[in-house]
């Protein structure tokens, strides 16, 4: 299993993963979900992944050597002109991967499954956030529901429901996601630490701050405590029952 | 969809179900999913289904008209001599609509899905509180972890989690399964209103209270805003993100 969730702001985007993969729970790695292509100054596209391991890297490897190619055939994460473009692009090369190995996979009686988190800025353009499902079509971040998650999403939900706005200030999404995180990795066994966490501030076209946070972070242990405590008082502060 | 929990206690046990059964989207309805059996002084046993409303209508009904039978042949709800031996009959019955409808049910690639809560005491016996599986096994809530849930359990998991211990007093075990299922209904519309909560208390052999929380109700209207807003004030509380 995996949480990845990404926060758009008015001020840039923050997005989280986890970094556990497995494959039966004895069984078990770590993988980074997110990666990042960036060009400062020109554009900054950051993409998360949940789903079959290999369906994602080979997306991401596609990306990655089309980007790098000196004189590419076709469209590529550095010559794409708009993030919508770019979230075309990961669709095609997602339907390009399922071509390849789906119904290899299949025949093994395993889904094809993956899906993705993107977001960044090209110079011109806005901050965008998207989540491209297995079948390469996609859906955007809008103000009404400014976050998307993908994978174990459930347990990590209720807090976002209830706190995230488009007005966050950067900081403050970016501590709202580890709380996201908290809850999960508390519930699900295969969410795991460390957690991958970047944050992009419009209009910067670089990355502001992509950090990892061990098990033994101690920002993350502090704030994983005081939120228990908190939600522990927040629990007594609330109307006693009544019949 | 469903949602049902419960918490056992020191000093008894709580539990909790909302009313939703759904035959797709289009098509919602309410039911009760609490059925309870009291003969004062003697026995309490309170049995919460979640899975296809076929099959736990016919279980529950199935153990209500052999506990109504004047001279039953076998073991009824109210003639088994301990909660471990009623969690076997009701296991027994789950495996008796099986044999009835599981086949039937296949053919139509219907799944036999069909899980329970189930909870009371017997004069002379212990509060006890049990799971029990659609292939009629079980397990018991322990002090390690007091509370089940069955259905739709994870949004409501991280504040039970946080806060849930045994020895919490009815009236704040109650609160907090309110606050569970609060959490629930914001985020999984197959979870609905009303609500039926039930609170035993230790030794009483009655049950102490049987309500139903409609969706205007004003005690619950009110928990749930004082959560949300005590969520978000302890959100602010937490320390603020450091790099």
């Amino acid at each position: 299993m995996t949480y990845c969730a990404g926060l758009l702001l008015n001020d840039g985007v923050v997005l989280a993963s986890d970094t556990r993969t497995n494959a039966g729970l004895d069984n078990i790695a770590t993988f980074s979900k997110m990666r990042i292509w960036e060009r400062p100054g020109d554009r900054v596209v950051v993409l998360l992944s949940a789903g079959n391991l290999a369906v994602s890297q080979a997306v991401a490897t596609l990306l990655d050597e089309r980007a790098e190619t000196e004189a590419p055939e076709g469209e590529t994460l550095f010559t794409a002109t708009s993030m919508f473009q770019v979230a075309r692009l990961v669709g095609a090369v997602v339907r390009e991967v399922r071509q390849m190995d789906g119904e290899a996979l299949e025949a093994m009686s395993e889904s094809f499954s993956a899906t993705f988190l993107l977001a960044g800025q090209i110079e011109g353009g806005q901050v965008r956030l998207f989540q491209v499902y297995a079948a390469g079509n996609f859906i955007e971040a809008t103000q009404d529901t400014p976050f998307l998650q993908i994978g174990e999403h459930k347990y990590g939900k209720p807090i976002l429901d209830r706190v995230a706005t488009m007005d966050m200030a950067p900081a403050e999404a970016a501590k709202l996601l580890l709380l996201s995180f908290d809850s999960t990795l508390r519930s699900n066994l295969s969410v795991g630490m460390p957690i991958d966490l970047m944050i992009y501030r419009k209009d910067a076209l670089k990355v502001e701050l992509k950090r990892r946070y061990e098990a033994d972070d101690a920002y993350f242990k502090k704030i994983s405590e005081s939120w228990s405590e908190a939600l522990r008082s927040s629990f007594g502060s609330v109307p006693d029952f009544e019949i």
